[in-house]
């Protein structure tokens, strides 16, 4: 398996090949790409190879190229199919992500238990009712569900994913989903992700006192 | 500086710590904790150590003690304000977010350029122009800034925060935001998460066929 700071950085290179592109760029360098993301060269060429794209060695890599050996290997050339559970805010907001196309995932439609939302559409997607979701999933051959439910519901909507034989799952919730080894979980916690925010934050702030420095030695012995 | 994965670990842990105490348990073994999120004790002992709390011999870890130290740990004791640039579907979405302060930020106030917005709540939060954030940021000494804006200003409102004293930045847009060093730029952005759970699937799929076998073989060599 591809470690996942490669995937996720490969995808931040994605971003920046994009505006090269849109800029007529035709080569870009490790170097380049490492300058602009604070990273090794050295790392930058290791997560490039795992796509199987080859640089040249002055020039680097063929902007376009490497833009669509990326978007192979993140499996985004042609947008899956994706059921979503749960219309709340946080559901909403995905339903309006008007690009998700672009990063390997289509929403075909939205389930709720809320009577007021069954029928509703939000941004052209429908909202049925969660019963007919396991049906859908078979008839429909969805293989990507997203939970964007309430925490306490959430591994019941997970497990009638999983038994309609949905593949990946992309959990919204703060729960830890269990599920057989087979089925990918990927979870979007936002609070993972302000975890590190408000932690780092602290560290820059010991980094500069010299409190901080002898905090910084100690834990660096 | 923590590890990411540490941080991100421990964040989870929390979670598990609050269902524990919820149910009343007091002491928690790393093994536990290994099994539920299928990683190595030694990892989750490791990930412990950073925010110094040490458990005993045979029982483990004393829950309400772990909890603590982990929230201490993560600077949530006290929910930090934070300001809102975007009052969108994203942003509109983190408003909604009401337990946000459990993880350690309180999003005070909302800001936008569509005079429409300027003036409405979202879930009490007021929305302003956004031409008053830099003054509101050094009056009110906010440190924390979101950006939930369309990603041709994300640079820019970037700017305006960090010029006016913001500490860290949590960013909603797939751009790469470029920062002084002393700023903390946390990316939630959803299309990293979106590319682990695309590739991971293909990579599932390979390793059940033998073409996979093959394949893994070869990239393990």
């Amino acid at each position: 398996m591809t470690p996942e700071p490669t995937i996720r950085r490969l995808a931040k290179y994605l971003e920046l090949l994009k505006i090269e592109l849109a800029n007529g760029t035709e080569e870009i360098s490790t170097t380049k790409i490492a300058n602009i993301f604070e990273l090794d060269p050295t790392q930058v060429r290791k997560d490039i190879e795992f796509t199987g794209i080859i640089g040249k060695p002055k020039t680097g890599y063929n902007v376009r190229e490497l833009y669509e050996g990326i978007i192979n290997f993140l499996n985004w050339k042609e947008p899956k199919d994706a059921f979503l559970a749960g219309a709340g805010h946080i559901g909403s907001a995905l339903a309006h992500y008007s690009n998700l196309s672009d990063y390997g995932i289509k929403i075909i439609a939205a389930f709720d238990i809320d009577r007021k939302k069954i029928g509703k559409k939000i941004n052209d997607i429908e909202i049925f009712s969660i019963d007919k979701m396991p049906n859908l999933i078979r008839r429909m051959n969805v293989k990507i569900g997203i939970i964007a439910t309430p925490p306490d519901t959430a591994q019941e909507i997970a497990n009638m994913m999983i038994d309609a034989g949905i593949e990946g799952i992309w959990n919204f919730t703060p729960v830890h989903i269990a599920a057989p080894e087979n089925i990918v979980i990927e979870n979007a916690q936002l609070t993972l992700s302000l975890a590190v925010l408000t932690r780092r934050i602290v560290e820059k702030k010991y980094e500069k006192t010299s409190l901080g420095e002898i905090y910084e030695r100690d834990i660096n012995k």
